[in-house]
């Protein structure tokens, strides 16, 4: 199995710690090339031009900015909050020149049982901020998650489904594997190789055995049962050359001393996807 | 909407109070006219037959036996073991007269990421017992389970890849399409369509927002977020005629007083199924 590409840190990784300046000093001492910035935390670093300068200060690349998306709500005044949301997110991933915006759909709406009416506004808010999002040179990386999310968080489960969008509207989109979201769908090979140019983002955590919590319980790569070296060949053999993008999701691990943190990262990244 | 059909109760709805004589009492003197049992119920019992006899004289009809499968594991020894299981977990349905036997593939074996070899256990496991069960007339129901459950419990994770099963595997096969478990897929209306005639059991439980736990959190119909009638009425498109099997495994609703429980599952079973 041939060595991983570069690595790119996801701040969620050391999020309870480590604000942006703090994690962008830190991948520069260590050498890690890439960043994956939270919306909240350019926030706190003073907003998306000063982050984009602190980052490039650090010699960073930006592989991704997450998140936009969100699309599901109960009302028209609510869908209307979440397309101007996904505009300023547009015009941060611009600011930053981040190679991609990670797009999370949106669960069902609060007292909603209509999955279908959920996964319709999901492909008519991005119809809606597609042309912007072109404009500004930002892809749209649409990420399927996990099916447990999908009353809460996103009704995209399936990279068959992230990828029928990207067929459906067209050029601009793309779509995030990450591992944790999709290791167990018995069609990955298959939706892998139809995806073919298209992975806009590798991003790896592992799946823990057992899993105590539905959201904050992921592992870190090799502990848990995700072949990711093999989902991670897979890509590469259907075009991807970007970095492997590591977020953990993890109370475990945000208790810990980050720069430790960093090290667990660089090893595993290194050893075991 | 049409009403749904017969009720049945699983009786793990009851399971820390009820043993299956009160469980049969119970059905029969509300009026509910058949009953799926789980294993270690017949053997708290005194057996199989003196279960079968049991549930006889109650006047209730068996709907399905839970459960057999659990066909992954390590080493050969294991997989002869869980063979030898399905055996007699054959032969308990066949005692009873139920109409299926709820097959729950098994999930990862403890320390394997092999998780396309796990599927592959799986079918070597069903081909090996399916001439068995063909002989004693016990239909082997396959039950995929919500990925969440993918590593612990259940690689067979869509309907689509139980149908799959069932096309290479041949007669004798058929899938239980539990709401809770397969609620979340995209390519639910087709895969429902494609199952035409095969669905041997409709199970009934609920999503809830929050979910809290991973597996005892279940809802109640008409609790979650799931269109029940809707995915109900879709089975019955394809060809669905038996009852609707209430099984809602919950910390919260295993604490209550049996009685009044099952007098919810009969005010559901009419209003939210």
């Amino acid at each position: 199995m041939p060595r991983p590409g570069p690595l790119s840190l996801n701040t969620a990784t050391v999020r309870e710690r480590w604000g942006l300046a703090e994690c962008a000093d830190g991948c520069s001492r260590r050498g890690i090339s890439a960043i994956s910035p939270w919306r909240d935390a350019l926030a706190d670093a003073g907003g998306a031009e000063r982050a984009a300068r602190r980052i490039r200060e650090a010699g960073l690349a930006v592989s991704s900015l997450c998140r936009g998306g969100m699309f599901t709500a109960a009302d028209a005044a609510g869908r209307r909050a979440a397309i101007k949301d996904n505009r300023r997110a547009i015009a941060e991933a611009h600011a930053l020149r981040a190679a991609s915006l990670v797009i999370v759909s949106g669960g069902l709406p609060p007292g909603s049982r209509d999955l279908e009416g959920a996964r319709d506004m999901v492909r008519d808010g991005l119809a809606e901020i597609l042309d912007e999002a072109r404009a500004a040179g930002v892809m749209l990386a649409l990420e399927p998650q996990h099916p447990v999310a999908c009353a809460d968080r996103s009704v995209l489960s399936t990279l068959a489904q992230a990828i029928d969008l990207c067929d459906e509207l067209g050029w601009g989109l793309g779509v995030v594997m990450d591992v944790w979201q999709v290791w167990w769908d018995p069609d990955l090979a298959r939706q892998i190789a139809r995806a073919q140019g298209r992975i806009a983002m590798f991003q790896a955590s592992d799946w823990l055995v057992p899993t105590t919590d539905l959201a904050p319980d992921r592992g870190m790569p090799g502990d848990g049962v995700i072949d990711i070296p093999r989902l991670r060949a897979m890509a590469e053999a259907a075009g991807y050359r970007g970095p492997v993008e590591i977020e953990v999701l993890s109370r475990r691990w945000w208790s810990r001393d980050p720069s430790e943190v960093l090290g667990v990262v660089q090893e595993r990244h290194a050893t075991a996807c």
